[in-house]
């Protein structure tokens, strides 16, 4: 990385001469975009990669047209060659075989039913063959958009189902004028497997890109910033009861917030995931949609802590001494939840099994049940009103909660390490062999 | 809707006839599809329209190729026209304003690139040339994918970057056997204007689908549920305290769900908005991003209300007495914001400034100022332990938090009013004409 960033400074020197003409706002603006561009490269160094990927294997699909045998081979048809490869090559390799797989098998349906149509069609004389081609291009494209509207077919065989359109309309129709629909069908069948097959190859080959593995670490990601804000929630609430006046770094404690709207992301990357093939440490017929059901599980103990934040910036006016008999307990609930979190996003990541989560989980239900205790015995005093305990009870309130909810998401990683047959801690760290 | 369940049942007849000698379990499989095709087109019977339409705008591009005069005229090229019906042709205008446009303008600057690389590959001699483009080719499909990663052109222009690379690449490519690479530029973008015309034609004239009525419909109908869940609220925490033994009726209480995950398709949404022309009430230049704003807001306000659900379904253990204190004034704020956000949605829904939310806001703020006095002079009694209020003065506290919430809501919905200039309600109701 260092060294990287030596020629950098020589290019933007160069760059600088280039845009020096330019008015002020011009300048800013193509500096401003130039550092988006950096920002974005250097934050995943693969989309930089996933680039060159699509430059070499369109110059690879291209030689289909500049080799002379092969072109004598593939004619114009190679053209479809060149867009399948730019259509079906995407930055995972489950994206890429899905829709590999959905166009090879949706050209190869399209056409079958094409031919079909195109003989249907023949049988009525000359007058009725276009009426009785419009008619069957028409009923079938109607009948597969009313297919896309199903959730089920939309998650996966959404683009299949607009290649089968695509096909069936095209062979049938322009087959109307050329006669040998057969010839077209096969053509583009056969352009198309091997477009798809040379992207597939890039994808899988040159540093590929697991939407599963991708999964995996963003579950862990989202328990580790759930365990993080409540680490730093530990820290921070007992802080401010010591010194109202201090300010509290809370950049740390904003990481949770992209958990809250992760479900769209989540569901897209099962989907996708579910596309791949085993590969080391994930098997075919991974549980993919376990991780769902954590992701769903984390979500909603990020609506709690958003609550635990909201509490946590109006926290100062609260009243001190009230808040000092529950604050050990919350504190130590809110660390062991934090840690425990954290154990199962490790759990997660290492694909090991772990027990110790289960410590941090009892510590912070002891915890919760010291509060509960502590709570019956009655600390109020006469003097006390409900406005001065309303913070503090309503912080200890949430933070049980989340207690609560930390046990589910245990249970949940605990139902995903059988399911996919985690390593146990006992067992030495060896990458286990396919079967 | 009465008189087309009347054939229905006669075909369903027909249908039982051609399922009897299926067996038991494929049988099943066909009604469960059937029952969820009929639910898809009963709840939303323009997916049914807009499948006609498609298969309306196939059969009249279909015409490049059945009638002769279009054929000697387009030749093979038609079938580009009949490609960009289908994949142009969404269910909103939107969708297909943006499509289309993306699909004509890409085609065009990457035609135009093509021509160009052609251009400067002949330069090279008969050795260079393949180089040359093959290098041109690789370079700007790099770059390409590489814009392809910014958030900002993936929302609106990620189909325009794929088709500039595709014709790009195909006219390139392909003009380097065909020698005239302008020819092939040309037809391509004559084809895909006419069937993008095509397919913007049927889909503004026929049932129109405005994503923008949708989006506005859908922020409504999130304020509604919110504020039904509210109303419910308010009804079924006073009869447990009421009766503890009743069982209540959650359903209604589920609807506000929704609205935790609706960020994905809110953001989508006004992405497609912003493609369409003024249209009715809607301008153009419509402030579709106040919308997400208040769509943001109301998601906030969801998430203290799953916190609130939280505890109506562990209400019932709570110390009746101490409920009963605070009980009114949250029974009387809920109810009160409750109102408040379904006349929010009214205005949304119809347009329309109103001031009667104002008053109910009032009401809330004043019910919320109650309870603070009403906790300020001190209720407790000797005997009540802090486990007992627990669960009322957690109720209390995120009511309170709900009624700021719905305060943001409103002054949100009042900037979108005036940015989109929403008729008062002192002029008689008339749609106003553009200008």
């Amino acid at each position: 990385m260092a060294s990287a960033s030596q020629p950098n400074a020589g290019s933007q020197a160069c760059w600088w001469w280039l845009l020096k003409d330019l008015p002020e706002k011009t300048k800013n603006k193509v500096v401003n975009v130039a550092g988006k561009a950096n920002k974005l490269g250097r934050d995943e160094p693969r989309r930089i990669i996933h680039c060159l990927k699509v430059g070499l294997a369109l110059t690879l699909v291209s030689l289909l047209y500049y080799v002379h045998p092969l072109y004598k081979f593939f004619h114009e048809s190679g053209v479809w060659a060149v867009l399948t490869v730019l259509l079906v090559l995407e930055f995972t390799v489950g994206g890429t075989l899905g829709r590999g797989l959905n166009r090879t098998f949706a050209t190869l349906l399209g056409g079958a039913l094409g031919v079909g149509a195109q003989h249907l069609a023949a049988l009525s004389g000359e007058i009725g063959q276009p009426i009785v081609l419009g008619l069957c291009v028409m009923v079938l494209t109607a009948a597969v958009t009313f297919l896309r509207f199903f959730p089920e077919m939309k998650a996966r065989y959404d683009y299949g189902l607009i290649i089968l359109m695509l096909t069936f309309s095209m062979v049938s129709v322009s087959g109307y004028r050329d006669e040998d629909a057969l010839t077209i069908a096969y053509e583009r069948l056969l352009t198309i497997i091997v477009g798809c097959v040379i992207a597939l190859l890039v994808s899988i080959l040159i540093c590929p890109v697991w939407v599963g593995e991708d999964l995996q670490r963003l579950i862990a990601a989202n328990l580790e910033k759930l365990g993080s804000f409540l680490e730093g929630f530990s820290g921070a609430y007992c802080r401010i009861s010591g010194d109202a006046q201090i300010t509290i770094d809370q950049s740390f404690l904003q990481g949770y917030k992209s958990v809250l709207t992760s479900k769209h992301s989540e569901e897209t990357m099962v989907n996708l995931a579910r596309w791949e093939p085993g590969h080391g440490r994930f098997l075919f017929r991974h549980p993919w949609k376990q991780y769902l059901k954590v992701g769903t599980l984390a979500r909603q103990c990020s609506y709690k802590i958003e609550i635990l934040s909201g509490h946590l910036a109006s926290e100062i006016e609260a009243a001190q001494e009230i808040r000092g008999e529950i604050q050990e307990s919350c504190r130590e609930m809110t660390r062991e939840s934090g840690k425990a979190l954290k154990e199962l996003a490790a759990t997660i990541r290492t694909m090991t099994r772990s027990t110790s989560m289960d410590f941090h989980i009892e510590n912070s239900k002891s915890a919760a049940k010291n509060l509960m205790s502590l709570l019956e015995t009655g600390l109020l005093e006469d003097s006390t009103t409900l406005l001065e305990i309303i913070p503090a009870v309503a912080v200890a309130s949430t933070v049980m909660d989340i207690v609560t909810c930390t046990e589910r998401i245990s249970d949940a990683v605990k139902e995903l390490a059988s399911l996919a047959h985690f390593k146990s801690t006992i067992s030495p760290v060896v990458t286990p062999e396919e079967p």
